[in-house]
């Protein structure tokens, strides 16, 4: 059954003032606003939220939620996946809506990572590896630089192309109201910044954010009577890598992005070239690369060039991350999923403002760990 | 589309030396080896945890799962709504099913609490509730207190109802041996219990426990393939209820169970007569009366007439909790839903062993928070 979508919102991502519940409600009354609908037509809600109760010691936050937004006695869940939680609500989302189970879905997803200090927020995140590889140091940053150094040299690509990424991803960012940096930046800027996990700098890393973000699904029979501008989740897959980096194969190629996206390619009925727009889960710049070969969007070692070459500006032929992605817009955890199908939704029905481009079909894939978990959402105009 | 259960694992619950993903992991291996399936069927699987991250400062955990399985690249979630965390994930291995985007999902659910201190682990589950509320005193227990106080008067019912509902549920506990407690009480003993939460005492409360239990979920046709009994989720339905619980209007009634249990039997197609074995979510004694009654089981202020006559016990008409119940199996957060899931599947393909009782058509209530959200159940045997 096609399932569509029929409304987005977020807040602004930053460092926010509020608590997870405020910012999830802010997201969730938006989200309902934008789609047109009565809280009391919700007959499902998600949260996609990775640890709100370590962040703020407060659990329980879907049913916080449906209470604050007044949808009782719509079923609520929280959805986890880590860093992938916003694309798992998607697919729970989608499932609902599939199922038969619901007719109005409201998807919200949020974290408040403020809370806590850097530090603490970084042994949170650390939490999803393997506890050996911790012990020894090992983080997500840390084999992100391992990764960029091998690809950089197995594929003889510029230290240059990953400082462009993150220079493309300023320069969208700015027009994004809603992201936490609003600010350009240049190559020299990006290639300056102290160094993080060698050879990735300051300025391949996203940072520490709090927001929330929110998606209205349905079944596109009502979408139908309720609204001419809707999008359609055509296509949609999820799949898990190994929980232990080292035991893969090959650092350049991330499984479950291959898998992911070959599921939702098959179940959407396209190919890789029929996709117009995406957003990828660029937490570091070296990511942007491994998902658009993963994603088919480019070969094995050669995403650099498309980047180099300009192809992946938002005035290119294929334009990523329109929205800044994660690297200016910023990365609440479990918003981060949600906000990647609020820009591709927008994109697709014609409301992204200064950052429109012409799109009929978006890509959006998000990240869980280091690859550990992956969901891709294909999205159709209608 | 009907979705059948073909197989069905708990490890042992109590307090276990193991990590939450040798936990998950024990009851994972048993529930495919149950059904017969081999770790490269599951497309989907899901875990059900409420605070993996608070308890043992691991997440990811389905992930995890997923390679300790071997079931990789299978799409992997985590599923969360706090005690109910089991039963919700029920309903999203059902969804993953009906939808279509998994012909053979993978359900494990479970929890680690010994990890913490009693303290620590009460500090946890009281952050399912309003900061208000905690901040005043009013945690779980207080509540069941106070509502066991209020149902006591108002309808005129003994003291000594409650302790039957332990006596009972601790004499079923005997010949499970998966359960914490294998050891009958009787009503003298719970009513001499030291005060907890006054009317409430020591064997009113579920205790704290580790433990895992597993459930594989396909299609009735691919069922029908692969075995010849097996069971048939034939309703379900989840419900939430105010985060604040004062606000709600009467306290003997809990509107998560009357609204998800109706919705499981209109799906269903059945009648609350047509059940012929429960299990109910007596985290506290007074908690089973309260779910008889909003199921449909007794009208209000009647159930502890029907356990007073022994109506629910294992040789009466109406079984109550055969496995022992959450008070003497124990409560591991995350597995309780997917438990009453394994009793349920258990006693209706006719290998509950010595708490076998004669069940066609079986239902498991699940009850996260104070009622904050429920999730009903209805499976029936083919």
């Amino acid at each position: 059954m096609p399932v569509a979508v029929i409304g987005a919102s977020m807040t602004e991502f930053g460092d926010r003032d509020a608590w997870i519940r405020e910012l999830l409600a802010e997201a969730g009354v938006a989200a309902l606003d934008d789609a047109g609908i009565d809280p009391d037509d919700v007959e499902h809600l998600y949260v996609s939220n990775m640890a709100s109760g370590e962040f703020q010691g407060q659990t329980g936050i879907m049913n916080a939620l449906a209470h604050d937004l007044g949808v009782m006695p719509a079923y609520s869940e929280r959805v986890d996946q880590t860093s992938s939680s916003g694309g798992a609500g998607i697919y729970e989302a989608w499932q609902s809506v599939a199922s038969g189970a619901s007719e109005m879905t409201l998807l919200v997803g949020g974290e408040k990572m403020h809370h806590k200090t850097t530090a603490e927020a970084t042994d949170i995140i650390a939490s999803i590896t393997h506890p050996d590889e911790y012990k020894h140091g090992v983080t997500l940053p840390s084999f992100a630089g391992l990764t960029a150094r091998h690809y950089l040299e197995r594929f003889d690509a510029p230290r240059e192309a990953l400082a462009r990424v993150a220079v493309k991803n300023h320069r969208n960012g700015v027009d994004n109201p809603h992201a936490q940096f609003q600010k350009e930046i240049d190559v020299e800027t990006a290639l300056g910044s102290p160094i993080v996990a060698d050879p990735l700098r300051l300025y391949d890393f996203c940072p520490i954010t709090d927001g929330s973000s929110g998606l209205v699904f349905t079944t596109e029979e009502r979408a139908q009577e309720l609204t001419d501008d809707y999008a359609v989740v055509s296509g949609i897959d999820g799949a898990t890598d190994t929980h232990v980096v080292h035991e893969r194969d090959d650092p350049t190629v991330m499984g479950g992005v291959v898998e992911s996206s070959r599921g939702a390619y098959e179940m959407a009925g396209i190919e890789p070239e029929d996709v117009d727009v995406a957003e990828l889960h660029d937490m570091f710049t070296i990511l942007e690369f491994l998902q658009m070969e993963g994603c088919g969007f480019a070969e094995q070692g050669c995403a650099w060039e498309q980047v180099m070459e300009g192809r992946t500006e938002r005035d290119g032929e294929f334009p990523i991350n329109t929205s800044g992605g994660l690297k200016s817009k910023g990365h609440p955890l479990g918003a981060s999923g949600v906000a990647q199908g609020y820009e591709i939704y927008k994109q697709l029905v014609g409301e992204a403002g200064p950052r429109q481009v012409a799109a009929d079909t978006g890509l959006a894939c998000n990240v869980g760990g280091f690859g550990n978990c992956v969901i891709t959402t294909v999205m159709e105009a209608r």
